[in-house]
């Protein structure tokens, strides 16, 4: 296996295990990926997942020779549906309906880019080295760093690196928003997890209402998330949790959420 | 009244007035302010308007109690659309045409983002901890932070609190674009004043095209925001203000603009 | 002319040429910048353009005398899509489609926000000062500041300005993502052109199609965008380029592209 499933309570951590080729991403890891995806969206004991590398660097790219197949395809990522969630969100609307958080180090080129794009919180390392270097080989992104990058660090910061495919550090990613903390080297997983056990104590419903509504804002436009979301909250305000959040508020305890 | 409308030239300063119970919001006050914003939507001697609140808190949130009929009717916040705007611009498309500027301090919970995030320049003061806590609660923001805070702060930014429910602080709110001063504690309000003054002394109906301009921009896109554009120039190159405009440029003073 | 064409390797550098007058923009000039516009776009030996005005200043604003028949007409710039491009994209969808550098210094007002806005990469001179002043002379910005400015910095850090007519500093423009580097004044050309040699040699179908993409999904959204990469990166597999992308990797040397 190239990519491991590992659990504590709650979170899903989800590593990415080849360091030996600095992780470069053969299909076979990727396919590992996508149903990693699926199945913390699935299984509902998971709350948050925390994507993660093992040796120096997160990846140095994709393992190219086993792809060429699939670009020239023109078709895109070969995913399963039925059990895969696609990383990379370019393959449908099909998103994982729990947060992500990515925390990267070393090389973090391409598909380390365009997979941590779609994750909803970011930690670098500090001696994270990011990288679009497509067109400085030939061709350019299509994981989602033309769509997305944009949005994320702003149009011309993210246009400065695309179009040269120059790197660039974990400090412009904190400063352009892309990262929302920079770690001591080999301190970004530690961050990371402490701030998915942040997400695994809140409630679960709420959480998931939350990506769902922002989701819907950002893709089909601010009229479609006002419209469904009152009727969200009325059914949240029925549940276990919500009895369990003025419980503890007036106990003055931490809350206990079950996702019910 | 925990709504006081006060006038300072041009200016409406919409004071939120009830301190002692660290202006928490009830359903009573909501009204109020919706009816000050539709106040300074149609009365033209108005032309910004400045919103802040009195004590060492800008809010602690809602009067929960207040509200919990409200959140599982599952309609919205209860609104009088004759003589209120919703200052949560959540119920229609129905937006202040006069900029409002907030001047926020010291606890800044929920309703306190949520209503910021609708102005459109704000200052915060040092010690102010902004904060959306709902899912820590049981349930999640309704009132418009899914939708805009990921657009006002950056998508992962905006998911880094939402998500866990953690407080931020004045000097990122600054960092991450949400407000554009922080200043020493108590001097918030001044500074919210020196802007307001600028926008009250410049021409009127140049400011309402800007955000009429920038929000149809916004909420229908580029090519809907073209289309009107030079014909709104147009009729405004024959108002009154254009020929004070140009007349004192030549006069090398400040123009005195009348909104016609 | 008040705009000039020169060439460097592939980098096609359009200088504004009126310092005398502070590069005060006349209709003339408009014509000879959207002819370069349409020259770059074109003439596929030009792979990148940079933008720069001599003098102490970029631009003190328009030749207001020239435009007012423009203004008051009610149709927008007049433009010959013949051999033009609107340099401030506002009179339809077409838009060079190869990268433009900007590289400012001094005061830089009104069109010369407006036209930077819509560069892929920007560069500004310390020195710098920019202002959208229209308010405080009777109108408002109908050249793209109200539809991208908020998108560019922020939307309330872009209100902030255009709402009173104030200026910004390079440095509020470097924090706010609206330009990428700020160099010593007299510099700024210097880095704009050091910019450019790493876009001339970077994938020339690859920079194309980044911006192709990017705009579609910019514009009609992430769906759009996602439907046409992988027809479109499929054709560039079959590039020359992409050939020597990958020979040049393994021969371990930079890549020397052609554009096909």
């Amino acid at each position: 296996m190239t990519i491991n499933i590992k659990t504590e309570e709650h979170i899903m951590l989800i590593e990415v295990d080849r360091p030996k080729k600095y992780n470069a991403m053969t299909r076979e890891m990727y396919s590992q990926m996508a149903q990693a995806y699926y199945k913390l969206d699935q299984d509902d004991h998971y709350r948050v997942g925390v994507v993660y590398a093992n040796g120096p660097h997160f990846t140095s790219g994709l393992e190219l020779t086993d792809w060429s197949d699939v670009f020239t395809g023109g078709v895109g990522f070969p995913l399963a549906p039925k059990n895969e969630i696609d990383p990379f969100y370019m393959m449908s609307d099909v998103r994982c309906r729990k947060p992500i958080i990515f925390a990267v180090q070393g090389y973090c080129f391409t598909w380390g880019v365009e997979t941590m794009l779609n994750a909803d919180i970011r930690v670098a390392a500090s001696d994270t080295r990011f990288g679009m270097l497509e067109v400085r080989r030939g061709f350019f992104p299509c994981g989602g760093a033309t769509l997305r990058l944009p949005k994320e660090m702003g149009r011309a910061n993210a246009m400065r690196y695309l179009l040269t495919g120059d790197e660039w550090t974990a400090e412009e990613a904190y400063r352009t928003g892309l990262v929302q903390y920079v770690t001591a080297p080999g301190k970004q997983l530690e961050k990371a997890l402490e701030l998915a056990r942040r997400v695994a104590t809140a409630a679960p419903l709420g959480v998931r209402n939350i990506l769902k509504n922002s989701r819907t804002a950002e893709l089909q436009g601010e009229k479609a998330a006002r419209q469904d979301i009152f009727q969200d909250v009325a059914r949240i305000m029925k549940s276990e949790d919500m009895k369990e959040g003025l419980l503890s508020f007036i106990e003055r305890r931490a809350a206990v959420f079950q996702g019910k």
